[in-house]
């Protein structure tokens, strides 16, 4: 009991720094000042006007914020009417690594005057502009401030994984969209897994048609991805994976693979058996073909080819591979892996490309102009940059594990106890938030997805964000908005989920278990049940979110208590506990006359206890009141025993419950 | 206040017909009889079989069921497991107006059958059911039952104006698979108006590169839409209306007009002037070479022409056009658009097309294959088919005048009351639901057709549907659900309008207004401010809908009290009448601190009085209190004086009090 009474104060910790913030901006910009004056935004209207030598990008990004703008104040903006939003920009912007994307913005009451390098500046001002917009009983304005702004990281990522779940252009165009707002600017495919090639080849047809089940990119959908993400200032670098995860590619070309076949798409998740014929010429024959044809839908200069978890069970069984290794002096499936790297990169070359792999692609012979993706540890990373390599770390933003967003958050690329050089910290190019589709569809990507990543966007934009729990928590919900509008369907998209699996439009008792339950961490879901392909995540737990937002609020409110202890905000948790008490009545009936959420039952019972456990422990707290070991160890079993994972999911609010039980042991409460 | 009791009344013709129903299908089958058994869905699984000659298109629409049967039930259906619905067809289906789309089912315990003299037959009966689904406590079921059904009318379709606001492509694929579920088969695109061109022209690429703002179709995406609508077995009706509403055509093209310009996109909304000119060869020089391209594009055999709202100035004004008149002997400009028609009519056979258009293009010397669409009154249609042409109503259709759908439901093309003989009702083929887009975005647009044109649908679908108010909304709210799950976003897409407006998340008590008042109806809207194309319709009106859910409900549960005056109903009703009462005292300060809100302020009071008046009413009406007749004035007065329109909306629960005041003179109780 004591252990997880320890493992509760670590908590405490992070709530001593809370500070109330100014502003609502995420990501933090390097500078900002706030003036006196309002930007008023009313009837007269508004228009923004464009100066110097810029990429049409920017004329579509301008049109987007006023649309945005508009429907956010209800004002029509007519054509060259009302005050303006004046840019300055430089030269055209090519959306590529390393690019300017700095900008600075001067609101004055009559004036917004930008300035930027490069068209990419200003459309991150524009954000930027949205994110300040706020409203008083006269009206919406923007408060008058000085901003100057620039990313400290180049390379800020999220990898979707269309493989396991395709997701149609319109999720990739919207994700896109939210991703302007959090100012990441590179947009990772992961196009081929064992469960689906995703993308039309017309070298090699047979990949798509016989690789996907008919969900897969046309050629001219990846040019409508590729050109609206350069709209919106983000590189588009896609993935094929190899030579391991590659059970898709051997249902239509089984002759790549070192072991006979036939090959099934594969429907269920896991590492898998087939993997690329290193040792056979026709390999590689067939590589040049596929990327001279891929590397011209894709314009960026990185091409990722994945190269992990090959478990080289087919290749330790096939005797002309062994024949092979002996031949070349190769000495291991690690020597060979390197040796078919080494085939891509000349390939990759040959079309003009610079090659991404994720760590395990690592070895000494490899050109500086490499990118090690890190994702087993930082150490790869940190390792990559001490031997001259560039690097991005994923390691840490597995955001399809449903750790809470502040954990990811407080993952640094570059912490301030780095041992790297001043010349090695330039070879960490940033990272990539990576959503992994086992458990993700089209229908719940947005919800795994946002705002969350908002908070590692920052991580990779911002000089010295805030690392306060309640504040990081304040502005991602802030920003959360802003993801709405532009598009993002995360908060939209789990009403009808609900309503769909209760079968009834009154969901609300429903959704107070939603907002307050969280799936189970980590790898957990897997072990609980086999998943397919074929299942469609359409249960209580595809609906509940890895940051159950009704869960933060109430640790955002108890960390306040804690600092201010006044009997205000106790009486706000107390209310807050009163309603997840008494909520199971409420859902009772509906629960038990349908099926599909029987599984809930006890989960939803279990927040009736464990609500009424904690408002009583939390009395007592407010009171100073002993209390007996005894009674302490009784109320732990009980929080513990109502803190099991149900149905595939979880209460956060236990973790508050102990923290209670720990402060009263420090405090001096337990007699 | 006698005569607006009067009006009160007529509810009460509605009421007197209500019986329960044991179905909750929408459109109702022709024949359906329920049988014993249960044919379960469960984890064992499911999957379609299709036996006969058929169009791939039914392999599509089989996987789609399979995929909404699977996010309902949240069971995985693996590939060739489990039970079996068997589909027999005989042919495959030529998606054109008459083709056959009848279908018979036969649901047992542990068999389902379906046979249909088409694939699209078939696909009606995937969607038949998937209504039938039902759920208990052991899980989701379909009970067993014997369906034969075939559709009343051969043309049931949707107009969607995007003309005066464009709708994206994913907008109308959704609203396609919504089509399909309530059995509709024509797609009417309205592609131009006087404030857009909205397809992409490669003969004439002004009219789209000058005419839209750069909102419009592409080729690729028609052939996309028209191939999506395919696949449902949906007809895809163009429409080029024209000479008047043509503003958009004369910014790239003003020598088409009978004014020689410029010309500028038009912003506002009405009847303006620019007219093609029917003088000058030359218009049918460019129309000729215009229709060989579009109707390439379409394959359906209509092309609709417009027709409407010429208001002739531009003729009048132009001398070489009254010059040719006289030339000519045509009289007015009634005959002259008729001379127009002549010559479009013969290019459009050119192509292999029909002519349709709105009734004013109809007069006597047109071939009998033209199709006449009634819009100004179902006079136009029965005087067609009078004079042998073919005709299709929208006329009581218009489903963006914002009233209720019971109003359009009851609007049937042939009543029993037709003066028509047998053979000139054959001439009616059916009708279009026209959603105009005045006041209509892709943001709103779903909310504007669904689920009220479903019940349009079955009017056009089914033989003799229930024409209880009570029974048409239990079911068009039942299909509202099948809407949602197949794609349609009228009901999630209202909440992110409320978030951003109250700029909160916080909007529980917003939305109990926005579910109980209704935008004004007809073209008041119009009235009290001056639209354009760009204001957002982003407002509290825009929320709201045309069927205020809540206040159908209490409509509904008012009229089952009306029948069956029990405590158990009072007691609900008066708890819905609390809970609007006490609303506003829970948003006031939310209205208050936001400047977007304010509008509603008053609207907020007037229902929280409203309800509270009505809940006095109800309760004397309950005990049979006798009222005197000045009371009863005094309680018309200020029912008359709440239900005045406030910010372009109004609360229909003001003629729910009339109704109670009206009841208690016709019973007596008014002393």
């Amino acid at each position: 009991m004591i252990k997880s009474l320890k493992f509760a104060l670590v908590f405490l910790l992070i709530i001593t720094s809370v500070h109330a913030q100014e502003w609502s901006l995420m990501p933090m910009p390097k500078e900002i000042s706030r003036g006196d004056g309002k930007f008023r935004i009313g009837s007269d209207g508004l228009q923004v006007t464009i100066e110097g030598n810029y990429h049409s990008r920017l004329d579509a990004n301008a049109s987007w914020f006023l649309k945005r703008l508009s429907s956010r104040t209800t004002i029509p903006f007519l054509p060259k009417q009302g005050k303006g939003i004046r840019l300055k920009v430089n030269r055209k912007a090519i959306v590529r690594l390393g690019e300017n994307e700095s900008y600075s913005i001067k609101v004055l009451a009559e004036s917004i005057e930008v300035e930027s390098p490069t068209d990419l500046g200003a459309k991150h001002a524009l954000e930027t502009l949205l994110q300040l917009v706020e409203i008083d009983e006269t009206g919406y304005y923007i408060p008058s401030v000085s901003i100057a702004d620039s990313p400290r990281f180049p390379w800020r990522g999220l990898m979707i994984d269309v493989g396991r779940h395709f997701m149609p252009v319109e999720v990739i165009k919207r994700n896109i969209d939210a991703m302007s707002v959090a100012k990441l600017n590179v947009l990772h495919l992961h196009l081929s897994e064992d469960q689906g090639f995703r993308i039309e080849s017309k070298t090699f047809p047979k990949l798509h048609q016989l690789g996907s089940n008919g969900e897969y990119f046309t050629q001219e959908q990846v040019k409508e991805i590729v050109s609206y993400a350069d709209i919106r200032g983000i590189r588009v670098v896609p993935e094929f994976d190899m030579p391991g995860h590659t059970t898709a590619w051997m249902v239509g070309h089984p002759e790549l693979a070192a072991a006979p076949g036939p090959y099934e798409i594969e429907k269920y998740f896991g590492v898998f058996g087939p993997t690329m014929n290193p040792a056979n010429a026709s390999t590689y024959k067939f590589l040049g073909k596929f990327f001279k044809e891929m590397t011209r839908l894709f314009p960026d200069e990185y091409v990722h080819i994945g190269g992990d978890e090959n478990n080289g069970k087919q290749w330790d069984a096939n005797l002309q591979i062994q024949v092979f290794m002996k031949k070349n002096g190769i000495k291991d499936n690690h020597e060979l892996q390197a040796y078919f790297n080494g085939r891509l990169l000349k390939i990759l070359e040959k079309n003009g490309k610079k090659m991404m792999g994720w760590d395990e692609i690592f070895q000494p012979n490899l050109p500086k102009s490499i990118v090690i993706h890190s994702w087993r540890g930082r150490k790869y990373m940190d390792d990559s940059a001490r031997k001259g390599y560039n690097s991005v770390l994923s390691n840490g933003y597995y955001i399809d594990l449903s750790h809470n967003a502040y954990k990811h958050y407080m993952v640094d690329p570059l912490p301030d106890t780095t041992s790297l050089t001043s010349d090695e910290q330039k070879r960490i190019l940033g990272g990539e938030a990576p959503i992994w589709a086992e458990l993700v569809t089209a229908e719940n990507a947005d919800s795994r997805i946002w705002p969350r990543t908002a908070a590692i966007a920052e991580r990779l934009w911002s000089q010295n964000p805030a690392s306060d729990y309640n504040e990081m928590y304040r502005r991602l919900f802030e920003v959360s908005k802003h993801l709405e509008q532009a598009g993002a369907r995360h908060i939209s998209n789990r009403e009808p989920m609900m309503r769909r699996l209760a079968n009834t439009n009154s969901i609300e008792a429903l959704m107070v278990i939603a907002n307050v339950a969280e799936p189970v961490e980590g790898y957990r879901r897997h072990g609980s049940q086999k998943y397919t392909t074929y299942n469609p995540l359409s249960r209580f737990v595809d609906i509940t979110l890895p940051d159950a937002p009704d869960a933060i609020k109430f640790r955002m409110l108890l960390n306040d208590y804690f600092l201010h202890k006044n009997d205000a905000i106790y009486m706000e948790l107390s209310e807050m506990l009163s309603v997840w008490e008494k909520n199971h009545n409420l859902v009772e009936s509906t629960i038990r006359s349908n099926f599909n959420l029987k599984e809930v039952e006890v989960l939803s019972i279990n927040l009736s206890f464990l609500a009424s456990t904690t408002n009583m422990l939390l009395k007592m707290y407010h009171n100073s009141k002993t209390i007996s070991a005894y009674d302490v160890n009784s109320f732990s079993s009980i929080v513990v025993s109502l803190s099991k994972p149900v149905a595939e999911m979880e209460l956060p609010l236990a973790d508050d419950a102990k923290l209670i039980l720990a402060l009263m042991y420090e405090k001096g409460m337990v007699k």
